[in-house]
């Protein structure tokens, strides 16, 4: 008995060992999520070993998720369709938590210290900010105001919403055509510096990697509105006036993704909105110094993290292709054909490979970025977004 | 009985979780490790809780000693004064394998990829390649053969190691005067391209933060060499040759060190060797712009992650002293007293705090970037370096 007294005791002491004994015990540094639109769930990955940790279901509709991180790299933050907001521990497999924010959300943001979290949203508009460790509401942010066709007030949709440094976020109303910067500095009394015409429905904005300027694409005018936000007392001014202006527009089958531009070597290189072509912008004076042809609409315009190459994905019907651009001569390199639906990528945080989505192949194929080949593929149900845990530490990702 | 049993199967069920009880389960994107130089130990830090997980001791002789991580940022190699490479699991907060490599080591890097551990040696002078696994060697890359003063034949010392894109390494050669690409693409067998005649004693070097210049400071004539890695076949060139020139020089108490320069808009900040001044140098025509009269003589010249600030310490006698310039209007904005012995600096990774060393007063000191207040203090011994784990995604750290 004396011994079944001692096991006893053993248990007893390491019950908290047992109970997270599912949990793996490992850097997070390598890991990553991939989105599985059709099926609602996600799967954890090991980009060392290119390899599949967990599976993660009941997230909801994610037709058009995007996730961030916590500072630890230990929680993914995804923003679903459905006005889902779920926190998954990426070491344990689990949703940690799991709240309908909204009715129509389009994509969050994590502040600079990684205590909130905030979302925005088309249906009711407006921003909600969250606390990154149990969800609770910090803080509720209404949309301006606007009178739709039907005569109906409702709540601006919110777009583009992005950390910043200095603790702030800032976002752009889609109806009203305004943007915003949200200082958090006291969470629960959000200080807000509006700016309003900045142009005509703006879809989706950027933060430049430094965080110094927002970008705001505009669908219903030519140009795009630049902030800088260094010095937001000069308001936002519009660039790339000529841009489009002139040229035959084609049906636009999908918005390009703006959090996808590219910043290299004091160039930043842009999805044209509806025309087979990547701008290619000095990023010191905001003009257009080029426009590459390409092979389709594209969605994603990514630096490689080095920015010695820029890769470009498509929009239906050229969206089964890659193309690979030199940041130097401005050449296509290359032309993969990786499948149809080639939705996303995602750079290894130093460069060396890129994670691709091939929806219909029902697969991720892995790439090494100097010989450019394929080396290894992975099976994921209908994959969509890749979000490796590097981006814990960059801003606006 | 029967339940003795239960509880023993259950207990060998569970062993391996009871044997790793004492690691933690966390991510670690938020931790770091400080070196304690005087004592030959580190501590694991958790810069979210900024607060102390675990003390390694055992290191060796620490004097000047600098880390990198591993891909999955849960390993820190630690490059010591005594030739000593150590690998240290900060999950578990203790040492995995230590090897004396060298006679006297300066320096390290890991491969992008995270497979390989370069060091470079004074004595007996050359690099040397481990697996990051278990420390293997994998290769020996002897230093060009130099005669010394007292006609004795020696290795070349080699000085600024570091990782470039395409698993490469590049490293000075101090003695000789030469610039290295060491590819390792093939590990067994490095494809070595010399350059010869970069300059008087290379001293130390540093590659910009997306890897495309390497930039050799020369402690035997003026200027710096600079090697574009997208066209090595161009060779180094000498730059910012009027650089000193003409001044009066003083003596030189510490060597700045040349991985703390700062790239922010397009403009390199650098430490002037010998003078109180920071040099403010144009990074696209790599020429000077201006100099910034400082407290004292600059060792580490530091971008805040946003590029808003750049930090600087001093070398003796100046060295309780931290200076913050504002990179848009080049003014000192903040003179701080940190103490004595103010030794190193280390940025969290999206910049809202710095922690700094404090050798004389046993603390680190942690400041809020934005109100360039001290907001928290954490005892350690004769902190020198410190580290975070965000450096595993990065080029050249």
């Amino acid at each position: 008995m004396k011994s079944f007294r001692t096991l006893l005791l053993l248990l007893i002491l390491f019950a908290p060992s047992l109970l997270v004994a599912e949990c793996l015990t490992r850097g997070t540094g390598d890991m990553g999520i991939i989105i599985e639109r059709a099926a609602g769930s996600l799967k954890v990955v090991d980009t060392s070993a290119r390899r599949e940790l967990f599976r993660v279901e009941g997230l909801g509709d994610l037709s058009h998720a995007s996730a961030v991180y916590s500072r630890d790299a230990r929680y993914a933050y995804i923003f679903g369709r459905d006005g889902g907001l779920t926190k998954v521990d990426i070491l344990c497999g689990r949703i940690v938590k799991r709240i309908v924010q909204g009715g129509n959300s389009i994509g969050g943001a994590i502040s600079q210290d990684g205590s909130l979290i905030a979302v925005s949203n088309y249906e009711p508009g407006g921003v909600k900010v969250f606390s990154s460790d149990d969800l609770s509401l910090v803080a509720d942010i209404p949309a301006t105001t606007v009178t739709d066709r039907e005569g109906n007030k409702k709540g601006s949709k919110t777009v583009g919403l992005v950390d910043a440094p200095d603790q702030r976020f800032v976002v752009s109303l889609y109806d009203s055509g305004e943007s915003w910067i949200i200082d958090m500095d006291t969470p629960a009394n959000p200080s807000i510096q509006r700016f309003e015409k900045i142009g005509r429905l703006p879809y989706d904005a950027l933060i430049t990697p430094d965080g110094r300027y927002y970008i705001a694409g505009l669908f219903g005018q030519d140009g795009l509105s630049l902030l800088d936000l260094w010095h937001p007392e000069q308001g936002p001014r519009l660039i790339l006036e000529d841009y489009g202006r002139g040229q035959q527009k084609l049906p636009v089958y999908k918005m390009p993704h703006l959090e996808g531009w590219a910043m290299a070597g004091g160039r930043a290189f842009l999805p044209a909105v509806g025309q087979h072509s990547v701008l290619v912008v000095d990023s010191t004076e905001w003009r257009e110094l080029k426009q590459i042809p390409v092979h389709g609409q594209p969605v994603f315009v990514m630096a490689r993290p080095d920015g010695r190459q820029i890769w470009v994905n498509f929009a239906f019907p050229h969206n089964d292709t890659i193309q690979v651009i030199d940041t130097e001569t401005l050449d296509i390199v290359k032309t993969l054909k990786p499948g149809k639906g080639t939705l996303h990528m995602e750079f290894s945080p130093r460069g060396e490979e890129v994670w691709i989505s091939v929806r219909d192949k029902d697969e991720v194929q892995i790439y090494d970025t100097r010989t450019l080949q394929q080396t290894h593929r992975l099976s994921v149900d209908k994959p969509s977004g890749i979000f490796f845990t590097s981006r814990a530490h960059q801003t606006g990702l």
